[in-house]
């Protein structure tokens, strides 16, 4: 596929390959857990054991050791056109791997020594193929700075009760990523988070997730009733019904990883409206022409605003390497600059992979719309995108127009 | 819902009334047909039965005597609010119905007994509710221009052999409206048609459909091996692969009737988005305000182009009331110019249809991307409408930039 | 044209038929003009003699007794054809004409004998060709429910002072419709509102105008200083600050008017267009073909909303036929709607006409970005449309969208 | 400006300062240029006095040695957002220029002395700023394959015979490039070029710009009567009537360039739409939110398939630093790839460009629809984009199309 996303360091490219091997694999059984609407742990369990899971996991703990987010987009984009409900899970997974990454380097620059420990003991289990992460965090009628969820405290710890929706992935979690509602010492109401284990009572995956598209993502319910996190599993988020805005840019990388695997979806569509086209003869006529056009130049645009989106990111954030650690600027400011530009990536790829997807049905024909070909099953899947948070489009719109009218977005 | 079509004679305000009963009831049952991708042949039963499949046919044959096309697509439209599978098969059997009531009127202006009984005949089978018609014209490979099904001449008739596809409503069809490549005795290839009994040997319904919407529309394969049609039955069509100006014209009431009942999906859609904002009190949120505002726009224009194109059409064509009979103009040009206008209506509306439903499922939230939520039925629903014939996407824009450009579609 | 917009009446024929004669003659001298920014006086002199600046005005008073708002809209579009800036001016005339037939309707029906006299003698001194009446209302920093324009009160009336920007046609008034803010008795702020003579003191018009298009419009600023208007020229028009609904219904019918001349600007540079394709033997080129498609299906549906939109307006406000007068339904929730209507007309039409002609310009060449090349001064004039009040282009949006989710927008 | 383009190596870094610093100067004659319709040729004066006439230059020529064609379009950027005439003139200049370090390049590997002595003795001229290179290759009713301009031969050369239009730049032109058609000596049709000086006689500037906008761009037609071009000057670029694709596969940066002037100009539309907003309080205006987002998200876009265009080009083309010299893909395949990914870029920056400042003079609100308001010289002068060649709107749309399906343009 000329013009792709390419990896740019040698970690990345290992990666990429490997994530086109798993993609072959995932493509192959793709149709039937849409059609059963079952999640394919044994892709999660593939991951671990090539050590896929533990890309973003430094090598002396036993990862890949990638840095660079804009490596990973890529290797999800690659993924992504196999498959794309494992790898909406495993975006997951990877965001947390990298932000526990990047925690331990600023552990060791800080000497929190406690931090330390905890990032390395996570890193070391995600290097062996121990731990696999999901996220829990969605829920009706609560947004990023929010949540019905409520941790109450108790001895030498929380207990959680509330429930989550879309917990992508978590049939095959090792451990789930909660945000909770918590009252401080002080008697402030503030967001907390914790990363904690499935194999814990008072814990409930539903297994009730029946979708429109992504129907392989398990994206089930999950209750939790009691459940107890310990306070050094418990972190402060910031304050309840605020935007935790440096907490949340670090959290862009997500934004743009599954924005990557939509693109993936895009690309896919792409190559089999050309099969199409081709297999009937069809490229002398004119309107397929334009309308492949009309792809190509979209393509070439969501993989110019994710590829620069990616790179931006590396540049303030990720690497580690073009900033002395400890320097970081984390501003406010310059956080909501950094979720600014990931919402725009994610509105526009987003909305760019769904339009190409679309004019792939048109030049695909009537087979598109029957059920069990693939071009119908990608129009169903990529329709997922524009909802994932963050941004949704609609408050994607929203805090990019108020960052750039320099609104703080906590105030207005 | 204000703003909305509205029927322009007391026959087809009575139409629309009607409709408007039928669509309550179809949207009953809608969802489990949707499910278990059945067609619902008791929705056919009560149109047969309230005189509804009669709409078209004279009053003095037992008929509605509804001649407007404009007021027919006005109850299309309220039958689409409510399901959209079912007057999708009731579309055809209209248009061929209205077709047939003026086929009468022209038969009786020109003195044609033979035709004028077999008009009549028809029309009273119609409006005695013993006949539905179906369609099954599609073929792969095969355009309005072509046919692979081919008519060989037998003793005092037509053997038909040949696969067609998306016969919708055929599950409840009495008869079927076919058409097939044949020579005539001069050796020349031309097009045929009829209108040929389902109960008659050599035609087997497949029942085959399994869509990614329009689940409840039946639209399976039908195979016909050996399938006789008299002479009297058989109707020659035009040259084949050449573009029958006059003909397609006249079937440019089904182009806008199936139009119709996508905006009827828009429409509910978007009252379901608008009941989705209030009931989660967000009318106030200035995203939600916007995107209805962009709905509300396309539905007037939506609206506007619809009801514009079929009271053009009425004009010219249907209702024979404006011009006296025999002074038709039956001028390819013009004929040429009508399908253009209805290409028009067409493509805007089922574009325009497919928009607002997608700004719908981003209005109503994640739960539209929920498998068994009505919102998600009119997603897959609504994108059929860009395929139908005539005229598909693509097609329509090249048909409607030739002719709009004087050149003639049969030589370029 | 196929397909274009007809009048409906025979008094609406007419003056459509007259629209056409003076647009070719207006057409002649637009370049001239536009190059030197004047407006053409002239024009407005020969409507008033031809009659066509009486169209409004019932035959009894010299008119020819338009009464629909839908044909008057089919006349606007053939002028707009022509040369746009004249009847910018004209269709200010031209509502205050509509707005005081109807007003003298309802006061010949409410036995109102002073409003009747009042507005009897203004209609028959613009059925005589006496009065051509030019509206002076935008202000920088103020909207439809706002004015700095402040009227005091003075012996027997009021004094204006302030300044008008916009005010279409100025060169040509005999009268000016200004509104401004005045304090009734019981010190409550209002808006108020006057057609009063150019020709008395305290009123200059500034020769200010130099637009990028729209050059011949005469949009100059007008200043007003100690200028007096009697206590029976002032009307009350509502609440300082609140959107009148009723009125501003009323007023729609300018925003279609307005509307209609843009689609007749974007119909000749689409004709302008094709004649370019032809005479570069380009009309087999499939992007040509394309791109002329595009335009055929956003005129229809430019056509299509506006026709609808106006006859809907006709059929609650204007023609006085189909509701027996007194019957009005005056309540804002209707004319909320009716706001509603015309601003999803006038936002579509005038962004769909910017949108074509900017097709055109593509089609043309670039022989169309030569100054004086007539597409080009399409292109300038064709963008003013989305600033028109009411509704520019934001403006309409929001009030859509506020009265499409029942609220009162004078509320939110 | 956050998430601006940036250059990515040291002499880009320097000319992107420099183009800045040129950028504030351009902007402060701008205006008066534009009403005058003069070009500034103090600004290609200027250029060359600083050197960046010079930027494309080897070092040891005299120059920047800028190698990047993604740092030439930062700069590009940057002059655009100041003043767009100039730039559109000087990338004519950069391109020639560049092609020119990289024959020397590719002399110097092959050998070829008389070559490498021509390329040596431009670049030391352009060092030393003598030198400024326009170019005259437009012609009516001429596409790139094919040109109207006959070189018939004479005795040691050519003499060259046409007109030629659109010559931007042309009254501050050192030499001229030019191309034309000739027959050589089998007979046959083929197209020639040559970089020819301007104080020669038999070329005539016909300073006849007038154009809608880019006024100050002096884009004058140029009429060539028996030019006497030597043989030494003359090289053949291919045969008549076709594309040469490795030819026009190296003219990609200025389909880049140009575009990234475009990106200028929606920059400062932007930036002064936020102005204006803040000037009266309008941040909190949902629909000023709402609106500017949009044009963040589409900046961002552009922002990343130009600069993701630029590094895929250098990577294949132009930096000699990645592939060894003489190893360079030069087939039609690679070649056409590369067209297709320009034309990709060119059509979405251009078309992109013209929405955003599109949108912008909405948001600043009627002022920008007068004449000498900043804002409507960007909405004038935008519109050029789509025009320019390569690659036009309609003709990029058509070559990436062919392209992406592989099918050679030169068949089809």
């Amino acid at each position: 596929m000329d013009f792709e996303l390419k990896a740019l360091t040698e970690p990345g490219k290992r990666m990429v390959d490997l994530a086109e091997e798993h993609s072959a694999n995932f493509a192959a059984t793709a149709a039937e857990h849409d059609r059963e609407g079952t999640f394919p742990i044994e892709n999660v369990t593939a991951m671990k054991k090539s050590g896929f899971s533990a890309a973003g996991v430094p090598v002396e703990f036993g990862g890949m050791g990638v840095t660079s987010v804009h490596d990973c987009i890529v290797a999800l984009n690659r993924l992504g056109r196999g498959e794309a409900s494992t790898p909406l899970a495993y975006t997951m997974h990877l965001s947390r791997t990298l932000s526990t990454a990047r925690a331990l380097r600023l552990a060791i620059a800080s000497g929190n020594q406690a931090r330390r420990r905890r990032s390395e003991e996570m890193l070391k289990k995600i290097g062996a193929g121990e731990l696999f992460i999901t996220v829990a965090n969605s829920e009706r009628g609560a947004d990023v700075r929010t949540s019905k969820t409520l941790a109450t405290k108790t001895d030498g710890g929380w207990l959680f009760n509330g429930t989550k929706t879309f917990a992508t992935g978590s049939p095959a979690a090792d451990v789930l990523a909660v945000r909770a509602r918590y009252i401080n010492e002080s008697g402030e109401e503030r967001m907390g988070a914790t990363i904690a284990p499935i194999d814990r009572p008072g814990v409930k995956i539903m297994n009730n997730w029946d979708g429109l598209g992504m129907r392989a993502s398990g994206s089930h319910d999950v209750v939790f009733t009691d459940y107890f996190v310990s306070d050094e599993e418990f972190d402060d988020t910031g304050k309840y019904g605020e935007f935790n805005a440096p907490f949340l840019a670090l959290g862009t990388n997500s934004s743009m990883g599954l924005s990557s695997i939509f693109l993936g979806i895009a690309e896919t569509a792409h190559e089999l409206a050309i099969s199409a086209i081709n297999r009937r003869d069809g490229s002398l006529y004119p309107m397929n022409q334009t309308t492949i056009a009309e792809n190509e130049i979209d393509l070439a645009a969501a993989r110019g605003i994710l590829s620069r989106g990616a790179q931006y990111y590396d540049e303030f954030y990720q690497t580690g390497v073009e900033f002395p650690v400890g320097e970081i600027d984390n501003s406010p400011e310059t956080a909501f600059k950094m979720i600014k530009n990931g919402a725009c990536t994610k509105k526009f790829v987003m909305e760019t992979a769904a339009t190409i997807v679309d004019r792939c049905v048109t030049l695909y024909g009537g087979g598109a719309y029957v059920s069990d070909n693939p071009m119908a099953k990608l129009y169903r899947d990529v329709r997922a995108g524009q909802f994932m948070q963050p941004w949704a489009r609609n408050q994607a719109i929203e805090i990019i127009g108020k960052v750039a009218l320099d609104l703080d977005p906590n105030n207005y």
